[in-house]
């Protein structure tokens, strides 16, 4: 890593040779002249706003830290990057492990980039600092697109709780539309709650299946279907090309088996075989109709304030939480008073407010 | 009314004459002599506990109540009756109107009162203050039960919020199991997020449709299919019949495509004419298998505590909430930071911190 730094700033002294992906200006150049120091917040601002990779790099490296410094400059960095932010389509993928996320993905990302768009890959993934369920750590597994200098690879931020790790991934996309790009790809692996997250920072969401056989639903989390706004059954090719198809119907019945959707989109079922790059297309194609609908009829907008007003609420309602169940007096009196209501000696409400009354 | 109330109290008073439906005893013709002053506590208790269904219909208004002596009564009462609580089925049953719920509750209530046993009709509709929506505020609409010895049928808690409503109803559900009431009848017409405040207080949930044309799914709000331990199809009787059965099986489709419950129970349909008293039985024995399946295998258990644990949650999460957002300050700069959000001059996680940080 430390050679590979070096030999970037060395390139980067002789004037006028820089590497295709890194716009040549004084900033920049001061940027990576202070590549091992703290790099100043002007420099970042003014390298993130011309797509230079490295400035986007190190500001999101700075939004994850924990150090007060780094939090101040990432503040100061998202409120100037704010006002080019928004000018994306933000898509969520989610789907079990073994079902090739990174293969369609990778797969997604080369066919954008290859009609002339911008890509960032970003990952929520709350369980990343375990070894366990860890996406997009190795980026080798995207091979292809991490050499894109039109696609931008980030991994989830990591050791987190869901909360900061949603709040890390909506400050990144900030940075990265900013930085020109305009097809913004999150990936979750759906530990815990993090589809829920990840559906409330896109725009829209795609669950990526296998077909196999027997139940096509099965290993499905309660909830995770109604959030589609597409299923693209991947790895239809060889043998599977028939079971895909059948599974293609069966998505599509199911999917008639829930409400209509507040965009008014009927959530759509496609095959593709992400390893020999087929029905790809499809894909792009159908978020293409969805946002053609969205911006339409409103709801795109409106989803986006309402998402707004949801991480808000939700950061508020978080920090009371935890201000308040935090307290050892509370920790100690809820045990107490749960132990109460298991044995019938009172009532969920009386407990609640024994507890509210607490003082300390 | 007060004619009513001036009968009863003189029929009382010829010793040895009592309605059928009342326990003569002491302390009960004391709080029949007391009917239009304050009824004392123990003696309300005193009456709930020997079945009376006047002291039970008391003690409920002193828990719908907002007087603040009236609050300390039904404290006392709760507490009296919490040990001979919660012996009993709590069966929620939501649908559209016009389904016919209270044909089917009634039917159905009718058959359990016939079968022996004591069944309670309460309702959760934060609505039924306005005029709109309203269920169970009639009484006449279940003439048969309303007269039926064994049977007690109380209207939703009305003129207040979802949480307040749902506070007094698993109150009152304490007082009618002490009153010996051993199946509890929850009916919603699931306005806002009532569906699942009544989900979250019984132990089986069972949502009633119509077989219509087309689409049997249509008007079902997200969710509640999921929640759902039976579907029963209601009105299968002269022309409906042949289209209630093909309802059920598309509705047996449907659950195939939701994931397994944690009860371990396999959602059932069944069809049903409330009207002919026909398919009741059905319904009952779904919840008789049930009852023995998570009885068996702990589920019962584990979810009233888990209940009882949501509810004291949410009891005390509404409060820092109301707390919180009811300051004016808060009012204010919330709205403020609201425009900044949809305007991009600021993110939700840093107008979180302003607002988490406003003095007063």
């Amino acid at each position: 890593m430390a050679k590979s730094n070096k030999h970037k700033t060395a390139v980067q002294e002789k004037k006028g040779i820089s590497s295709p992906d890194i716009t040549d200006n004084n900033s920049i150049s001061k940027l990576k002249n202070k590549r091992n120091t703290q790099p100043d917040t002007d420099d970042l601002i003014t390298g993130i706003l011309s797509g230079n990779i490295t400035a986007l790099s190190r500001a999101i490296t700075l939004v994850e830290s924990k150090n007060s410094k780094h939090i101040e400059k990432a503040k100061a960095i998202i409120n100037a990057c704010l006002p080019k932010a928004n000018n994306s389509v933000r898509i969520g993928i989610t789907g079990v492990p073994g079902v090739g996320k990174s293969t369609f993905i990778e797969a997604f990302g080369k066919y954008l980039t290859g009609i002339g768009k911008k890509v960032a890959v970003l990952a929520v993934d709350p369980s990343s600092s375990l070894t366990k369920g860890s996406i997009l750590g190795d980026k080798t597994r995207m091979e292809d697109l991490v050499k894109d200098e039109n696609a931008f690879i980030r991994p989830s931020a990591s050791g987190e709780t869901l909360g900061g790790v949603a709040r890390k991934t909506r400050e990144t996309i900030i940075l990265c539309e900013a930085a020109g790009f305009d097809t913004i790809i999150i990936e979750t692996v759906g530990v815990g709650q993090s589809e829920t997250a990840v559906h409330s920072m896109v725009d829209f969401f795609l669950l990526l299946k296998l077909a196999g056989a027997g139940d096509e639903l099965q290993g499905i989390k309660r909830g995770i279907i109604e959030m589609a706004d597409a299923i693209v059954i991947n790895k239809a090719d060889g043998d599977n090309i028939k079971r895909a198809k059948v599974a293609k119907v069966e998505f599509n019945r199911a999917l008639h088996f829930y409400p209509e959707k507040e965009s008014q989109w009927l959530p759509k079922v496609s095959v593709c075989s992400a390893l020999n790059n087929e029905g790809i297309d499809d894909t792009w194609n159908m978020v293409i109709a969805y946002m053609s609908l969205t911006q339409q009829n409103g709801y795109f907008i409106s989803r986006r304030n309402a998402q707004n007003k949801y991480w808000l609420l939700q950061t508020i309602e978080d920090r009371l939480k935890s201000d308040f169940f935090d307290r050892p007096a509370i920790k100690k009196e809820l045990k107490n008073q749960l132990n109460l209501i298991e044995t019938h000696k009172t009532t969920p409400f009386a407990a609640a407010e024994i507890l509210l009354h607490l003082t300390n």
